[in-house]
């Protein structure tokens, strides 16, 4: 594949094309699947139906010790949890490590995960929100594309979205991609909203906005040149929004972007109640259209009812126009490579 | 003054005691205070109420076009409240830029201040909460220190309270520092928690932690090798005082601190209801302990009644077990140098 996809220019540092990407094998049935928990504690009867999901695709989940641990908004202790995720990284026998939720807690173990092991052997890593600290670091320390997407402890008793479903088992099957990222076809779904209009091209790099600057500044330092930048966020006031982007801006990491992607973000319009606020898409037009690349609002990727899963690392191509994204190759090796 | 102090060992970077300090001459009857509103909007009935304080201590402010301006949650246009530092900051005649008031926006404008200006010309910079962003670039560009400390949009109708007042007459005026930096004494002042007993010296380097931690990785990027750090913060739920310590910590930034005070932030004690929580000591216990350093929490600068105004890049003493601070040095030149 090409290097600098949807560079503007000679880039003065590497971009987030610049290296050979590593691709997890594709799962196949009968394959094992650690079954995480990194950040909050976990409805028991709700990740019964996420693991009744995996093992009608044939697979084989293994819940670790997290998934039944508390300690007040985490799933257990930090050692608990960071034991969890190194013992089926771990494990040649265990084909992917999925988590089971979000909230907030995966940042607290990251120094103490054993990435490099993925290194020689690679794994499906699948998680969202919270989870996008470890699909970053993943990608940031050995070059692994990981899947930001649906999560296995399912709330609503009626089940996963069947969009949901569909998109994230295709991509752990390697069916999704090299392939379009379709908007879900029901009266609900989001609308694509159109910031600036236009063609990119680049790695999809990002995931929940708040945690993602909340790599900034560390180890694992998001590389954003070059990358078509995918955030999402859940209940942040405009302001909060406005002040993340700021961050990101005032860091050099939306200085060469090849394209902005926001998902829907529908908790994320409303300001505190009585007071002044600027709207959601003020904010990115103020922050985001400046950039002069392509923008994207409303994707199907945020904390609403509609979850693409994303292949983080892998390259795409957005038409903000059109309110299209392609990932232009597999984001998966064959199964059992 | 002797350099790196509170460091242990020989740091492998510049510590924040690793320059000369700039100071501002301190203020004298008759000094043009210019005031801003680089964040929000401000109500017009409660500055009134700071800029008769100032002129009753003799002072002449005169307010920028920002604290009469509003687009959102800002006070104006970005253009309009850059403009209003930027003049003051390079105005001869104005001898200190105090703000209005906080909320944000600081941070949107702050690469286009013109800071440089302060280094032949330094003058007092006095501002809370959102203006730790000016703050702490002013220290980090120019070595010049700033004052943390109440704001002139006063919301009470009684005024600001007592110990608030003097705190900031005597900061402005050069009467504060050296000195201790007392308690209240009142029924409803917060009492000091010790974290972990003991006694550090360093620099003063903080302010609000949202705002602190949003420099991570900017050009104003915070030195904390050698600092005492003071970090407060408002209406943030413990994990995401959690969260914010955690990106220090993977920051580097809290690897060689020489103490930390956190002020009082009795709004950042309660859960989302009904979801479970670590309680805030539990989070600045699980983060800051194990710092092995001094650490205290609910010294009166946070966002409750009592404020104390704090010399940001001062060397100061901390006691944290006898839950006392002192500065060591003056905070302003001789008025009128």
């Amino acid at each position: 594949m090409s290097e600098h996809e949807g560079g503007r220019g000679r880039p003065p540092f590497p971009t987030a094309g610049h290296r050979q990407s590593l691709r997890a094998p594709a799962l196949r049935p009968g394959d094992v699947v650690g079954v995480v928990a990194p950040a909050g504690p976990v409805d028991r009867e709700a990740l019964g139906r996420g693991l009744r999901l995996l093992e009608e695709w044939g697979l084989r989940p293994v819940p670790g010790d997290s998934v039944h641990a508390s300690r007040g908004y985490l799933a257990g202790p930090d050692a608990v949890r960071a034991a969890d995720v190194n013992r089926f990284l771990r494990d040649p026998g265990v084909k992917a490590v999925v988590a089971a939720r979000g909230g907030y807690g995966t940042l607290r173990i990251l120094g103490s995960l054993d990435l490099a092991v993925l290194r020689r052997q690679p794994k499906i890593l699948a998680g969202f929100s919270d989870l996008t600290a470890l699909l970053l670091a993943a990608w940031e320390e050995v070059g692994l594309v990981t899947f930001h997407g649906p999560m296995l402890e399912v709330r609503d008793p009626s089940g996963m979205p069947a969009y949901n479903r569909e998109g994230l088992r295709r991509a752990l099957f390697g069916e999704a991609f090299p392939g379009e990222i379709p908007w879900p076809d029901a009266p609900d779904a989001p609308q694509p909203v159109t910031i600036r209009p236009g063609v990119a091209r680049g790695r999809l790099v990002g995931g929940n906005l708040e945690v993602f600057t909340r790599l900034v500044g560390t180890p694992w330092h998001p590389r954003t040149a070059g990358a078509i930048l995918v955030l999402e966020d859940v209940d942040e006031a405009p302001y909060r929004v406005d002040r993340m982007l700021v961050h990101l801006r005032l860091a050099g990491l939306l200085d060469r972007v090849a394209g902005v992607v926001f998902g829907d973000s529908p908790s994320c319009m409303t300001a505190p109640a009585g007071r002044p606020s600027l709207t959601l898409l003020e904010v990115l037009e103020d922050h985001l259209a400046p950039l002069g690349v392509p923008v994207l609002y409303g994707f199907p990727c945020g904390h609403s009812r509609y979850r693409a899963t994303l292949p983080i690392g892998a390259m795409a191509e957005l038409d903000a126009g059109a309110g299209r994204l392609r990932v232009l190759e597999p984001a998966t090796a064959p199964a059992g490579a």
